[in-house]
């Protein structure tokens, strides 16, 4: 069964029948893997597909079933560097299960949107992932009638009948904490970066809960609350440097943070791991590796935090019931900036 | 003309043609903005779809026209730093469109690229983006006897006759390396990448072409090739350092590159810009702000690449013929590293 292939036009189900010498009927059947029929046959008709080059039509396909399986993806981050791990990993979960993705961009701007929303709903998509560049509280998108799964990655939503998958910023803010104390560390400083983001506020209070279960002090010049740049790094890392008593490790909100004290620990001549241990937050690896030493820091696992979301909207859009927020553990990746004290 | 909404299922065609007091094919014809009628009776169909929240299924409509209105983007940037505003601008262009994007990521994997385009093909796209990590060439995607136009952006088919659109890399170099000239350096290095990559050649080419047009002198032991790294800026800034004539000015080839010889520098007391200039490449916002002078750097205007990339393929899809490779110019973004020589 050998054929030129036709490279001009796309072939039509008519064609395959005709090529495997069966129904339409049939060939529908074979493809779709309904219907009953004896294998040699099915095994003819992929053959005919195959060479024309023919797949069955999905839009067709979805039309029917009223599925379209396609979810949308709506994304305030300018699909930054929080958004595309996670986005990346769902994916993988989806594409396996043959559902495509469409992605939308609402950097922030609520008629543009609503735009998106009306756009993915006329598409007939079978659910709707809402990430952001902060995992803060936002109202919950409008659907305008339908009912579809909507979740929220790395962003919450203010309606709690919605699932909302998040890391564990307060348990990650325990894992640093922790490891610090484990290393011998008694005075142990939290450089941060702006209160009104929510993940400052818990892992702070991760931190704090980490020092009093060691009966630690939490001397309240330790705390410094700042910007999420390497600058205010240097600065803050500066001003604990110019204490009296300084701290023996930091822990940095983030990764930026902790380069710009590290940074700053190195040009005055401070050790660091051996005088101060620094941890940072989000294991931004090109960040991580660039520091001298390099960066022991906290991940999120954005990745799993994307299948986790893949999964649960699969769940969802088989009609199960999925709601509250949920928060993924985070890790530990422990590289140089973190040692034992000096002796 | 109110009512209540209804929460719980979609409303259909048959609905809002029930409040309009219309027929079927009215409220088709008034909704897709085709066949005559009255305006009056256009907009009070409009109202009682709005009402409903109706909006016609764009599948079926897309299966009518033989049209998806949607496109597919194949990444092997796991969606990086280089696809993101790509993605991004060209998002935006054909959102205004009413066109959707399909995402998929490829990761370098052609067995899974394969399966993407077939799932693509499946959702009878209307034209396919291929953009990657590099912008080397690569080959032509193959469409299995379908006819759709096939856009590479940052990334460069092998087939001359698809349309590439890569940045102008020689280009970006020689603005790079004529803003130093202009500063009055003369002695001016380069260090850059791995050689393997094409945009290191054509940078360096245009790097060059740069000071032979100037007349300058070119000594090899002020070229310097190695890894895309901190480190590896850091290493050959203090190759040149060692040099009994060591240059005035640096072009390096990516901003990482640039932080690490600037820290090199003010670690061993040598003043930038004063003693010696620098400029990178990429305009890494992160990176180039946090460089300490900030940093002037090339910027590959991405997101102007992405938007020539959305209109590219519109005038495609709608039968314009378009091929070989395009580059768009870069810019120059001057900040503190680069100045004029030290009297």
């Amino acid at each position: 069964m050998k054929m030129p292939r036709h490279r001009r036009h796309s072939n039509t189900i008519r064609d395959v029948a005709a090529l495997a010498g069966v129904s339409i009927s049939t060939v529908s059947k074979a493809l779709s893997g309904g219907g009953r029929m004896r294998p040699e046959t099915r095994d003819k008709v992929r053959e005919a597909a195959n060479t024309l080059g023919f797949r069955p039509n999905s839009l067709a396909q979805s039309l029917h079933q009223n599925r379209s399986r396609t979810i949308g993806i709506l994304s305030t981050d300018r699909f930054g560097r929080f958004s595309f791990p996670i986005v990346e990993a769902m994916e993988e979960v989806l594409a396996n299960e043959g559902i495509g993705i469409f992605m939308c961009n609402a950097t922030d701007d609520p008629e543009r949107e609503k735009q998106h929303i009306s756009q993915l709903l006329a598409k007939r998509v079978d659910g709707i992932v809402v990430t952001a560049r902060r995992a803060d509280r936002r109202p919950g998108i409008e659907l305008i009638g339908r009912d579809i799964p909507v979740i929220y990655v790395f962003s919450q939503s203010e309606n709690n009948n919605a699932l909302s998958l998040l890391p564990d910023d307060e348990g990650g803010a325990v894992l640093a904490t922790e490891h610090l104390l484990s290393l011998g560390r008694r005075r142990i400083a939290h450089i941060t970066g702006p209160e009104g983001f929510e993940a400052v506020r818990l892992r702070h209070r991760g931190y704090v809960r980490a020092l009093q279960q060691a009966r630690m002090p939490q001397p309240p010049e330790l705390y410094l609350s700042g910007a999420w740049s390497e600058t205010w790094g240097r600065e803050a890392a500066q001003k604990l440097l110019d204490l009296a008593e300084p701290p023996d490790a930091i822990f940095c909100g983030n990764d930026q943070i902790a380069r710009g004290a590290i940074d700053c620990m190195r040009e005055a001549g401070v050790s660091v791991p051996h005088d101060i241990a620094v941890v940072g937050y989000d294991n931004w690896e090109v960040m991580a590796e660039a520091c001298r030493p390099r960066l022991t820091s906290i991940d999120m696992n954005l990745m799993e935090l994307g299948r986790e979301a893949g999964r649960a909207l699969l769940q969802l859009m088989s009609g199960g019931k999925l709601s509250g927020v949920r928060r993924l553990p985070c890790s530990l990746v422990i590289r140089h900036s973190s040692g034992p004290v000096k002796h």
